[in-house]
C-alpha cells in the first residue's frame, strides 16, 4: 500500500492504530519496533506458527507480509480475507489518497515442488510446475524433469531451464528457421543431449548427422555442411581473459569452423535478448577466429524460457574473385 | 535451506545459535519467538530501517526474509555476503544433509516501477519493465504503458496484460494464422482498440474494415466475411449463470452470427492454456447459440504474456445437401 504523501510520526502512529485491531482479531500478540528515522515494524505471531510483518516507512510505503506453513485453500481465504479488511480500512484512514494498492501471488517456498525458476537476466518467475519427474545429480551437473501443465516436462540443468516440450520453436530456430535444405547434407551436433535436433533433423533425410555430446570428435578430415553447436548458451560473465567458458567457447568456434566446408553454416544459440553485453562480447570473439566470419542473428519466442532469445548463423566470409 | 529430516527442539536451537553471530555482526538486535510446537521466530532489526526474519520450522525448513529500504547495488552485495554466510553456516552444521538451498531474486516493491503482473492462472511474473510511459485512470478502466526492454511498450489494461510490441503473435493469430484471404472482403472488427488488429489488415487489402470499439453497430443489414471479436479473454469466473460478463458474451457471439455470412469465419481469442474450468464452459455456451456453430481452437505463444494463449475459430455448421 502507497500513501501519495510523506507520512509525519503522527500519520505512522494512526496507520498502526487503525490496523493494530485487525491483526488483534486474528489472535495474534504484537511486538511494535519504532526507529527513530524509519518508521515502525510491527511483528504479530500467531499460536499456530504462522505470523505477518507490518512495516510502517515514514515516507509512506506500507508493507504487510504474511507468512504461513500449510498454505491450504482455507488458509488462503483467510489470508485474502484479512488483507480484504487492511487494505478497507488503510482507504477509510486515507480517503481515497491512496496511490496503488498491490498484492501479490503466494510465494511457496520448501514444498517438493519448486515453482521458481529465474530467467536468464534474473527476473523472478513462477512456472506451473505439478510434478517432478526426475531429480538427480550426476557427475557434472544437478538434472531435473519437472512436468508444467502448459509447456510439459521441461529439462532442467543445474538450475537453468534448458528445453520444455512446448519449445520446439527453439530446435527450429537452431536449425535455420526452416530456411535450409538439409536433403543429403553431412550434418554435425555439438551437445544437443536432449535430442531435440536429432528428432527434428532425420526427417529432413541427411546424409548423415554426427552428434558429439562432450566434444571428442578426431581430426579425421571429414567435413561438414552444417554445424549446430547446442553445447551451451553464450556466458553471463563478461570476463572473456578470465573465465574459461569464454575460453571453451572460441575453442569450440575455431575447431567448428575447421571442419565446416567452405559455403557451410554454423547455428547457435546466444542467450537472452536483455544480456546485451554478454552477446556483444560473443560477437566480438567471432572477430578472433583464425579465419574471417560473418554472422546474422535472430529473436526467438521459446515458449518455457519466458524471455526472448537470441540466436546466431555464422559463415564463412567468401573471398572476393 | 531445507535439512532432510525432522528436526528436534535442539536442532533448532543449534541452528538459531549458529546463525546468530553473522547477524549480531551486522549490528542487527534480536528478537527471538519461540513456539512450542513450532520452531522459532528471530527478528533482526538494523538501525538503518532494515531487518531480517529468520524462522525456523521444526520440520526442517529454515527460511530467512531479508527486507531494505532503497535497494541500491552496495546494498544488494551486503545481502549476498549476508546470505552466502548464512549458507555456509548451516552446511557446516548439518555436514551435507542440506536438501535443498535456494535464493529467490529482490522482490521490488513500492516503486514508481511495477515489474510484476501476474498472469492470468495466478503465477507470479517479473518483467523487466524499465518506464512508466502512461498511467491514468480512464471512465472505464486504469490505462498504463510500460516500456519493457525485451517486449516493447506494452499496454496493460486495469492490471491485465493486454498486448506488447513484441506480440504480433497474438494479432496473426486472430486474424486466423494466414491461412485467410482477405482480398474484397467484408471485415468487421469488435474491439481491438490498440489497432493491432486494423493495422496489419489494411495491408491484406480487404473491402471494407468495420471497426467497432463499443458494441453499437445498427442492424443495417450488413453481413461481413469475417468477425474478428477482440473484446475480451473468456471470462475466469465459472458462474455463468450469475456472472454478466457471461451473458455480454453471448450476446456479442449471437450478434455477431447474426451479421456473419454462412461461410464467413469468426475468430476470438479463448484465454490461458490452464484456464480449462473457463475454456470448457466457453465452449459449452457456443452450443446455446441461436445457430449451431463449430469451432476449432489453436495454441499460442504470445511474448509478452508468459503463457500459452487459446484462439478460437468458428464457423456456422453448413447444412447437409
Amino acid at each position: 500500500y502507497i500513501a501519495d504523501r510523506h507520512l509525519a510520526q503522527a500519520d505512522c502512529n494512526a496507520i498502526l492504530k487503525a490496523l493494530q485491531p485487525i491483526f488483534q482479531e486474528q489472535g495474534m500478540t504484537e511486538t511494535v519496533h519504532n526507529w527513530e528515522d524509519h518508521g515502525y515494524l510491527v511483528t504479530y505471531i500467531k499460536k499456530n506458527g504462522s505470523f505477518a510483518n507490518l512495516r510502517i516507512h515514514p515516507h509512506g510505503l506500507v508493507l504487510v507480509d504474511l507468512q504461513s506453513y500449510n498454505d491450504h485453500m482455507k488458509g488462503r481465504e483467510e489470508t485474502d480475507q484479512l488483507l480484504n479488511k487492511l487494505e478497507e480500512r488503510m482507504k477509510e484512514l486515507f480517503h481515497g489518497s491512496i496511490k496503488r494498492v498491490k498484492r501479490l501471488p503466494t510465494i511457496l517456498r520448501g514444498g517438493i515442488i519448486d515453482r521458481y525458476w529465474p530467467t536468464a537476466d534474473g527476473r523472478l518467475v513462477e512456472y506451473d510446475i505439478d510434478e517432478v519427474v526426475y531429480d538427480e545429480d550426476s557427475p557434472y551437473q544437478n538434472i531435473k524433469i519437472l512436468h508444467s501443465k502448459q509447456f510439459g516436462n521441461i529439462l532442467i540443468l543445474s538450475g537453468d531451464v534448458n528445453l520444455a516440450e512446448s519449445d520446439l520453436a527453439y530446435t527450429r530456430a537452431i536449425m535455420g528457421s526452416g530456411k535450409e535444405d538439409y536433403t543429403g547434407k553431412e550434418v554435425l551436433i555439438l551437445g544437443g543431449g536432449d535430442g531435440g535436433i536429432l528428432y527434428e533433423i532425420v526427417k529432413l533425410k541427411p546424409k548423415m548427422v554426427t552428434m558429439v555430446i562432450f566434444i571428442l570428435y578426431a581430426k579425421e578430415g571429414r567435413m561438414f555442411d552444417y554445424v549446430i553447436n547446442d553445447l551451451t548458451a553464450v556466458p553471463i560473465s563478461t570476463s572473456p581473459e578470465e573465465d574459461s567458458t569464454w575460453e571453451f567457447l572460441r575453442l569450440i568456434l575455431d575447431l567448428s569452423m575447421k571442419v565446416l566446408k567452405q559455403d557451410g553454416k554454423y547455428f547457435t544459440q546466444g542467450n537472452c535478448i536483455n544480456l546485451t553485453d554478454a552477446l556483444t562480447l560473443y560477437e566480438e570473439q567471432l572477430s578472433r577466429l583464425y579465419c574471417p566470419v560473418e554472422f546474422s542473428k535472430e529473436i526467438v519466442c521459446v515458449p518455457s524460457y519466458m524471455e526472448l532469445w537470441v540466436f546466431y548463423t555464422i559463415w564463412k566470409k567468401q573471398m572476393e574473385v
